[in-house]
């Protein structure tokens, strides 16, 4: 069971988890103002968009890298100038990876970034910044204090990078109850769903949670926001062709 | 071919362009100033979505209704006060409909408004706001301009309805042509597919457009705004076990 | 009595009412979208603040130039990259005035920007685009519709110019009662003060409203919102050495 | 010299630098989530401005409480819901003060907060909150963490205060060196002013910076944001009655 690309897991602890934790993770590490630095994201998928939301509020002007169309597409209506990373890694003072993908900054990058520039992960597992290649003798490594580096090149610039490339989120944040409740709820779901499922319903495959389950777990965190649900009444749900209950959505809404 | 829910048509035609329709139908039709008004927001889909980030930025104070206890949760993270109509229609300034559903805000609604309140729809065809219940003796209908009818109650009390309950963004907004752009330029390729694709592809059935396609219409307009797209290198698509043109995300991705 | 620079005159007329117009009066006369366009905002008081923050707001990239160091690092701090018009002159899609100051855009500016700029005001009076330079044998003007002229360079190249350079919130949008009634309040307010002063109160000068008064027209608009102040105890007036009926900041308070 | 009053020390130290600080001290003390979370801030001065702007952008939903109209009106304007204490003092899950005021939360006010309101100061010393009157036999004071008090309830109701009521800016958060840099240049030009001054320039007496000097603060920080100032030509600061190298703006300029 994917619980993964479950819409509460996407939107709540990727999108709205993260547009917080960008904010803890820098400011627990470097204490560093967002008002008028200049940051480029890679990544505009749910993190990424969290990510440049936050920052954004916060008086950041920020630069954002996609490869897909779509997503680029969408961080510019959202007000972020789509770039390429050479276009602006020399301006800019922080640099945040969320693609997922690997080498998405690499020694050639790290090479031209200006002095004092910031660095950190919060994609996924620690490809994202090819922290080995910042591991030859011309470079010192200086910890400053708990998760922050200085790597200090020859000329004496200096680049502070983030909890070795590794997840700022996980290393330098932390996870509000509320997102660990989202998907704790959703994964015990799930469990419960494959443990009472009839025999054939699923099979040796991956799948995606029942969008009725996802709604569920949204529907048991509502009460925390003391916010109120609105019911269909019969004649709407039959003009609607819903079940009053759920699901209200076909299983690929986002 | 199901055009209308291909991810460029659902973000672009509905979000990113009711975000915009809904300041300006409600600009050309009442001169209305934003700024501390009392909205609510009767959905909080893609164009409930767009409605409530124009007017939260404008300075409105904005309430939602859902059904949906995913959208719901939605709305509570993105700083809405999610309520039952009745909760908040005493003392709204503006009523905003977006569900697709039929009879949302109905005469016992109506009656209940304050007297200069603002009601329309940005939903789809004219069934959320039941207009007919206000067809009756002792309610006068005045047209004070195109699209603009006061319904005056015996008390003086009087309702602004705009377009007579039909859809605010076509009847007293305008399309940008970016977004017709987008829009036409998606139903031509789901034309031109269905004409070249081989036999058996497609059978009597409704299909989403093909991912790559709906990526292949977002490209097209990159361009326009000076949009840098970034490209894999034959390392990172190798790793992300993915064509280096495509397509970057699974088919039910949003 | 120099109403104009009243609190309330400041901030409600230009700030808050500008944040609106100028989205109303772009779309009114060009139907552009706003999401992901580039504009440059020339000037960044308190109009300047109210036309950012709406761009900003509706997914517009916004480039500001000033002259004052200390608005300059404002706009910093909200966002925005600060520039001199010439860095950016080339790739923008809209150009807006609001300095006060004359000859802001000159025929350089417009003979650089790309074909389709849109090039408006809302500063004061007519001066700030010298359009007089545009009246020149080779450039050819074309009245597309009411306050919107194409002006056409030999090469084909179209600027939007709109409202002939003259304010573009007066000519093509219009002022919510709300905020004339803001001003027609403070003016009011002021004649009856200069008819019921004692003699020598006031002296052959140009005096700012009491700032007691200004307060007073605030308080008279607030049941519009349904807001509710807070009165001090006496132990609090007398905490802050303050009459508790107010004024409550010094003159100079903005 | 009045170093306190000057603009950049106004919008720099508390607007821009209390915008950041809010989210960092609440997370820092409690890792609470913003999204959805109901807040009230008490005071809409340039520290309120500061912490309403940051929550409403990370998705909670902010009521306002103010005694001076002005700032009442600007609340309204920006969006937020303006409210006495006690109207949403049961609902809301953090208080936040920023009066300048004495005994702004009482007591009475802290009865009636629900089980895990978290209540905090950013205003000045530590007179805001009555936090004296929570040193009543009945009550259990629990200290959770470094500034971080669980205050108890015969009932077993929590209240979460920081700092005890100290200001959470300073105890829980930190200050960025470029609010510190701001800050300290001003007190140092306003040393060398009084230094310089010609006898009689300055009496017995306090005095605002002068415009002039508050500039060239900000136009020394203006390079750390890779910002260009324009410079007005002969004829523009002629039309203007400025000189070229400024005070550009009148001495009660905010």
């Amino acid at each position: 069971m994917n619980v993964n690309d479950s819409v509460t897991k996407q939107k709540f602890d990727n999108l709205y988890c993260c547009r917080e934790s960008i904010l803890d993770g820098l400011k627990r590490t470097t204490d560093v103002m967002f008002g008028g630095k200049q940051v480029v994201v890679c990544g505009y998928g749910e993190v990424g968009k969290g990510c440049c939301a936050a920052l954004k509020a916060m008086g950041s002007i920020v630069y954002v890298t996609e490869i897909d169309p779509i997503c680029a597409l969408q961080a510019c209506m959202d007000g972020f100038r789509l770039v390429k990373l050479n276009e602006v890694i020399r301006q800019v003072d922080i640099v945040i990876t969320c693609t997922g993908n690997k080498n998405v900054v690499v020694r050639e990058n790290l090479d031209r970034m200006k002095n004092g520039c910031i660095v950190c992960n919060m994609g996924h597992s620690n490809t994202e910044i090819d922290v080995a290649s910042l591991r030859t003798p011309e470079l010192t490594w200086e910890r400053v204090r708990s998760q922050v580096d200085h790597v200090i090149w020859p000329d004496g610039k200096r680049i502070v990078l983030l909890a070795e490339g590794r997840l700022l989120n996980l290393s330098c944040s932390t996870v509000p109850t509320f997102v660990l409740s989202i998907t704790a709820t959703t994964q015990a779901l799930a469990l419960i769903e494959l443990y009472n499922a009839p025999e054939g319903r699923y099979k040796q495959d991956v799948y995606l949670l029942p969008k009725k389950m996802d709604e569920y777990v949204a529907s048991l965190h509502l009460p925390t926001f003391d916010a109120h649900l609105t019911e269909l009444s019969d004649e709407q749900a039959k003009y609607l062709g819903l079940n009053k209950n759920g699901p209200f959505k076909p299983n690929y809404y986002r």
